[in-house]
């Protein structure tokens, strides 16, 4: 095993996020070379140990592992196909936000120049950067990661999810959809206790439990979804229809946004339409899986 | 400290969750007495240990605490107004799911009738009763409730959530919009990762724990809901709206349903629109504090 603390490792892109990097690698003992368009980005970086590298190919060459994360996709696609930049060689792990087409073409893109190409996201904001509440989820070969996994885990909990470049983008991408669907069922019910006088701070664990014990139902949920059969063991998704009604109605009645309950009855009652009101919720999976109508 | 199990305890109603009730007091030592319309489905109960009351009045008379549980409120107005059915002196937890309103009303008219009144909301399927996965919530006065909680607690996990009659069943709806946002969240993230042949019980853990992640945020983000100040402190609500119009893309280029991701937009560009762009996520308290426009 090499010493991972004294693996070298590169930093292209010093906005917000990419200092956060640079400064986590540098914490960790790393040596870490950076760059960034505009230089005085970097000042404090090279004040605490970093090499500023003078180009950006420079900055590749100088360690076997680069990481870019820049505004978007075209930002890391101007700067590293310059006729200047050999990528050949080099294991360059993009972390730049995008969605997982974006992804696949630049893997296949770098690869075709001779890089080994990791595509990565970011669910943290740079504060929480070296800790272990900044999860950064990573896809592409294998063989490609594994050997900067120690390295990568001076930037907080590191995950692979597998050889398709898409994947980190794909999981980003969902994880935020139950970020907001949590903090705004959250919001809802917070405005709906308000109406009778009680403080978010005392809503908020009732919230919580909640949130956390539907999650505990979604390993066993997935067995349905994968078996594509919905016995309704539980309860039927046109018992949930009618209680959502019920919701709807008690949210209109308290003079709060009804507009989510009635979303998940409009899409409950597709299911329905559809004839499978005697099915267990997850058959909902059909109407996630493609457009709504009209 | 009275022995508990030997509270003497009435069921009124006798359907698929009412049966649960009292199946669950007569397993914990409870003498139960039952009343139900439909003579017959007391059968079981009865062959159990239960007694079987002649009339709802009888029922009553039987125990100092009767859980009464039928389809909706009118139907309990109707039983307990009989002009037979003396309720002075009883105390009523009523389990019938119904509004905030509703339960106030029927708790005024219970307590002008002499009875001390609480209600109550059932958050779990009858085969779910008599474990701590039942979480049973009760509203109304403490000192009526306080003298049952050990006999209640046969039931599953009570708890009384204050004197307001009104906030078991807010409390109620509001979970079943955590429920329904969480469920709603991962299918859709699963649809969006089966378009990359991730089956749904490999995507589910990582959503299980967004899920529960998030849920550990709203604690703090209540914080500033109470004091209406949203400093952002983690990230801008403009922020989010942009990964909120990169969700959408997302959703619309891999032609799963696209519907969530553009209410919360909507819902966030509202608050934009209205000079919040600045402030963090829990700000949105306003909007869904109000009916959406309209
Ligand atoms: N900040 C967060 O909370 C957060 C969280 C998760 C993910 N992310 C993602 O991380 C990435 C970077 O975010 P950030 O917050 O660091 O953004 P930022 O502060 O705006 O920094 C953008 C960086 O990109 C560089 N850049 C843009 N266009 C360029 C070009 N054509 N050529 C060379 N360099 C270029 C900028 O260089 P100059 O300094 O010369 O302008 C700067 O280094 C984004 O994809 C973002 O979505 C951010
Ligand atoms: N089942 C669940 O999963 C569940 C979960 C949470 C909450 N709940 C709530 O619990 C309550 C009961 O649900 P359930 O599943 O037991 O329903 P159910 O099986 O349909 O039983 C309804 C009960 O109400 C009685 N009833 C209806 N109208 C009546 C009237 N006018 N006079 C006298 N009795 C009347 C019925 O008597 P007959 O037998 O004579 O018809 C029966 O005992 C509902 O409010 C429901 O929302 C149920």
């Amino acid at each position: 095993m090499t010493d991972t603390t004294t693996a070298p490792v590169t930093v292209i892109g010093l906005g917000l996020m990419g200092r956060a990097l640079a400064a986590a690698f540098l914490r960790a003992g790393h040596p870490t070379t950076v760059w960034n368009r505009t230089t005085s980005k970097a000042a404090e970086l090279v004040a605490g140990g970093a090499r500023l590298a003078t180009t950006p190919g420079a900055a590749l060459a100088a360690s076997p592992l680069t990481i870019i994360c820049l505004t978007d996709y075209t930002a890391v696609r101007d700067l590293l196909g310059a006729s200047d930049v050999e990528l050949s060689g080099s294991t360059v792990i993009n972390l730049t936000s995008g969605d997982s087409a974006q992804a696949r073409e630049t893997a296949r893109w770098a690869e075709q120049r001779g890089a080994r190409y990791l595509d990565g996201a970011i669910m943290a904001v740079p504060p929480a950067i070296g800790t272990p509440d900044a999860v950064i989820l990573h896809s592409g070969p294998r063989p490609d990661f594994e050997p900067h996994e120690a390295t990568l885990a001076a930037l907080g909990t590191v995950t692979h999810l597998g050889a398709d470049h898409g994947l980190a983008s794909l999981y980003d991408a969902a994880g935020l959809a139950m970020m907001w669907s949590v903090l705004n069922a959250w919001l809802l019910g917070t405005a709906m206790l308000r109406t009778a006088g009680v403080d978010a701070v005392t809503y908020a664990p009732f919230a919580r439990m909640m949130a956390a014990g539907v999650a505990d139902w979604l390993p066993g949920y997935a067995e349905q979804v994968d078996a594509g059969s919905f016995p309704a063991e539980v309860s039927a998704l046109e018992t949930d229809a009618r209680a959502m009604t019920h919701l709807i109605e008690q949210s209109e009645a308290l003079g709060v946004n009804a507009e989510l309950p009635r979303l998940f009855k409009e899409i409950a009652d597709r299911a329905i339409a559809a004839g499978h009101g005697g099915e267990q919720y997850p058959v909902l999976i059909e109407e996630f899986g493609r457009p709504a109508p009209g």
